[in-house]
């Protein structure tokens, strides 16, 4: 047996120990990992600079070098965030319905933990925490593939999250960190359909597409952000200007960010020039249409690609459209199924809008930046699935189980044997 | 563009149209493919008569020229169970949770289709329009491939249901038959992940292997059904002796058929001989471990083969177990996450069973026939799932859907711009 079949072999046979577990007792697991994070802070914060050093040498760049890095308020971060999870509802034992067939069967449908989540992830080490965090909570075994660039400070947080696992009686197992980052381990890791129940790929377009590729397990994708914001003729302009700044400027490097403007063609003359002097002012280079470019001459045209991009950066797209229909048309076409905007105050194109885009996150008047799983309520995410089957949108910790069915009778046969 | 590429384009297009319609559109589209199927019954009878020539011609079996085989009251039936799928609740826009963030977001999340499913199967023609029905009903547009020994009847089937979308303003598409059988036009089909929400296996254990293999778009896999009954300590045992009878012979070619008796050896000698007189006069064949054989010798040794298979056929894999756990043990290793049993009447063994069962259905005091759709409150089923995500056990039309966010604002943004 390879290494890591063995591996996950012992995560899948801990992670029945992590499903037998109450939610007190998962609680309480949670917030011992939190404290001995804090208590080997000096440890990650050590492993890191070794990170940082090895990144340094290979000439990586300012936004990577800058998620990569860990300082101890950080870590106290991390820490908090492992103790936000504890509060979470848990999900496992729900009854999602119940009812009584008229034999008499009591038929129960009841969340229980997945099994064991693969998660595919790069750069940030927090995530090592976060997602160990929200398989546990949900009942789950993790195995986390990190990437190369932060494999040191992942070891050193593994190792701490790992020793109050010990000290609940959880084996150790049950969240493992694979150190071994050749491509073709993590290949025989995608391809165990008899041990994952689920693989999460989290990073760049690259690493998800490999993941697709390669798995013979279930892909959940955590794909690009194009968010679409659609300015309808009658949009207060006020208001979408708003909407547009606070999704392309507040953050851009995420992906709900806004990467696309789509402005009804009645509105153009009065919404747009005004709308690019505000975002130039804040950096923004703008790439539009020829009747953007009409409106507002010195403008850089807009390719095809652009229309396809996440750029991660402040530049945004822009198209000026006939219609509703056309943005419709224009988001069927480019959009990544994330999350769409419509600013009107036509509550039947807000409808027609909601029914005809299919994202995971469809908004009316309001920030693409809410498409979030903290902001939507469902308290932490392990990020925004793309994939549209079992958990569309943000994933909480309730996307980490699933329903079956429980029946309890009391001898209840289907065919009569007299 | 390939073909199979161009009718999944079509298909996709077409679902579109499909996930507009109302709920009494659709089920007034159901009634007329199932009238529609009924004016063309002879056409399906010569279409099968066909079929069945060629089923002869190749010396196929018994059992399996049975299910190919069509008649004007099988014709009839398929018809009826259109219409029973018509009455079905419709799932989509059916709005699952509800909330208001505290800064006056109204956050929803509501069922959609999932865009475009791809039914591969065998041998029964009434899939076809089974599954037609509940795709069609919960928004999808649907491909069908089913297996070459039924084209003629499949072919007839689908060209009735098609004269019934085209009438109501749905392009055919959204119903599409595959009749290229080539195995690599199924390959391409199973990775247009850009066009293809989910791929739904139903047939033989080499078919599903096939298809988890070559598909690169999602796949949920309706796997074999080992069923087990575990006969507690304090079984009753007149109770326990119905429930495998009723599991073991009322329809033993069935995924929800018992495959497997364990017996707790303090209930063995009373419960075991009387079980076995009991079935082999149904006629059933058992194959026993060392300890059984010591009850009842004239019984066949069990190979691990025997335990690990599904024989659909009157034949019975049986083991005495030292406790509940060695019983969750051996489920554990030889179980296929589809449906278990338990009669007792010890709570607290009944509810270790429950929770230490990660399968799909599990059972107190009932039959696992029960392990099926309608009988479960469904309605209709287009398979039970053993995929341990999305959806799991027995899959109805609001399987068939996903749930995802709408988002209604004032214009908040989320970080302010003053």
């Amino acid at each position: 047996m390879s290494t890591i079949r063995q591996q996950a072999s012992a995560c899948r046979d801990a992670a029945q120990v992590v499903a037998a577990l109450g939610s007190d007792a998962k609680r309480a697991l949670l917030r011992d990992m939190a404290a001995a994070l804090e208590t080997r802070s000096a440890a990650v914060l050590a492993a890191n600079a070794e990170d940082m050093r090895e990144a340094a040498a290979k000439d990586v760049q300012g936004a990577m070098l800058d998620r990569l890095r860990l300082d101890a308020a950080r870590v106290a971060g991390i820490a908090d965030a492992l103790r936000e999870v504890a509060e979470l509802p848990d999900p496992v034992g729900v009854v999602t319905r119940r009812e009584t067939r008229p034999n008499g069967l009591s038929i129960e449908r009841v969340r229980i933990p997945l099994g064991v989540i693969a998660m595919i992830y790069e750069a940030r080490p927090n995530v090592t925490a976060d997602a160990a965090a929200l398989c546990l909570m949900a009942g789950n075994g993790v195995i986390l593939r990190g990437g190369s660039e932060a494999i040191h400070s992942n070891s050193a947080i593994a190792a701490a999250l790992k020793s109050a696992l010990e000290a609940h009686g959880v084996p150790a197992a049950a969240l493992t960190l694979v150190e071994d980052l050749r491509r073709e381990t993590m290949i025989e890791l995608l391809q165990l359909s008899d041990i994952v129940d689920l693989a999460i790929p989290r990073g760049g377009e690259g690493l998800i597409r490999f993941v697709a590729e390669h798995a013979r397990v279930p892909v959940i994708k955590h794909y690009k952000g194009v968010c679409h914001l659609y300015v309808d003729r009658t949009a207060d302009p006020a208001l979408a200007l708003n909407l547009l700044i606070d999704g392309k400027t507040s953050r851009p490097g995420v992906c709900n960010a806004l990467e696309t403007l789509l402005v009804h063609r009645d509105i153009a003359d009065a919404f747009l020039p005004q709308a690019v002097q505000a975002l130039r002012e804040r950096g923004v280079e703008w790439r539009g249409d020829e009747r953007s470019r009409a409106l507002v001459p010195d403008m850089h045209a807009a390719s095809d690609d652009d229309y396809a991009a996440e750029f991660l950066d402040l530049i945004l797209a822009v198209r000026v459209v006939d219609d509703l229909d056309a943005a419709i048309a224009h988001i069927h076409r480019y959009g990544s199924d994330h999350t769409e905007i419509i600013a009107t105050r036509d509550e039947a194109a807000a409808q027609r809008f909601v029914q005809a885009i299919r994202s995971a996150v469809v908004m009316v008047n309001a920030s693409s930046r809410f498409s979030d799983g903290g902001e939507l309520g469902l308290g932490a995410e392990i990020g925004i699935s793309t994939t549209r089957l079992h958990a569309y949108g943000p994933m909480g910790a309730e996307a980490l189980t699933v329903e079956r069915f429980v029946v309890r009778g009391e001898g209840q046969v289907r065919h009569s044997q007299s």
